[in-house]
């Protein structure tokens, strides 16, 4: 289904289509044309029709494009067909945020464990009922389960001193929070989220 | 100081160029060459003079950069000469952790006050002190308040629902973690921090 070499532009791209197709599946609507989408999206129905060409065939001239069918290929291109195991680093208010959204776990993203220095936080167990570990159980942990994804929501220097650690008990992906760049092996993928670097993308958007 | 049309992309890196010259200073480093910044920052030396070369000569042959001046001069590109006056809106734990992030503060972005359906959430104060007022208050309390940027840390709907409440009351940037798009008017900034969105890139880069 997928060509090689899609840019990172695209990659970036697609959650937003997903959005919208499954907001278009809320509304019943079942297809839809590239103009519409285009309409709806705010983003051009030529830029539109480059990128899900890209995934092969999907629309059809004078039909335009099966909301569902788009809607599930680009699931299975984001990978969100398959579920994934995951846990988090520290037990703070961002740790518990993460941890409280429902969203993710529709999705297949599921949270089985925390870890923190103090486990007793919040009297040891998270808001939705999942348990906070002792960070120096996390080594042993990992041993004893197989987990995809593992939150960083821990300041920057300990973020740094868990990965290695994260790295060898086989995590696939870290999600990282923490204001650091990490380093890890090429089998190892990091996805970082930067506050303090968004809000200051705004302040400069605010002020040029 | 800034020429014109520098691109996003640019723009995307500056803060990240902040914390690493940041991170020199507090270890004393008072000045580099965009040979070792490179070898840090795992960027090409080459792309690091175009991108600073853009903001005008800070870089001398056989010297480099000087770390403070460069920091001081990106801070003020970004503009983080200023300070900025927040509020947020939402009470919920992302709420909480944002408003209890006393990084924010320390780079001029204070928050004023907090709204929320229930004011009485966590007994009427963030965890810093901060006033929770209620929601249907937020339309006069801008009235009377002159607010930069407002945080977004609501559901989507209500999210839309706020937005023109905001733009009516002289917001000038919104820092929005609802997982929506919104409608503004030109003179309105929207920086977006879409959570799943970020999730799904992740789980696309661990499957491929």
């Amino acid at each position: 289904m997928e060509k090689k070499g899609i840019s990172r532009a695209v990659i970036n791209r697609l959650p937003r289509y997903y959005r919208y197709l499954g907001l278009l599946m809320d509304q019943g609507i079942d297809r839809i044309s590239s103009s519409e989408l285009s309409r709806r999206m705010n983003v051009t129905a030529s830029q539109i029709r480059q990128d899900l060409n890209l995934f092969g065939g999907f629309g059809q001239q004078g039909y335009g494009y099966n909301v569902p069918h788009l809607h599930d290929e680009i699931g299975k291109i984001l990978g969100l067909d398959k579920s994934y195991s995951m846990i988090v680093i520290g037990a703070g208010k961002l740790a518990q945020a993460i941890s409280g959204y429902f969203g993710f776990e529709k999705r297949g993203f599921r949270i089985e464990a925390m870890f923190d220095r103090d486990p007793d936080k919040y009297g040891g167990v998270s808001l939705r009922g999942i348990q906070i570990h002792p960070l120096d159980q996390l080594e042993e942990y990992l041993k004893e389960h197989t987990i995809d994804i593992a939150v960083l929501a821990i300041p920057a220097d300990s973020a740094r001193m868990i990965t290695p650690v994260l790295v060898e008990g086989g995590v696939r992906g870290i999600w990282n929070f923490a204001h650091t760049d990490l380093d890890v092996p090429e089998n190892v993928t990091v996805q970082s989220v930067h506050l303090s670097e968004s809000l200051m993308q705004l302040s400069y958007k605010i002020n040029h």
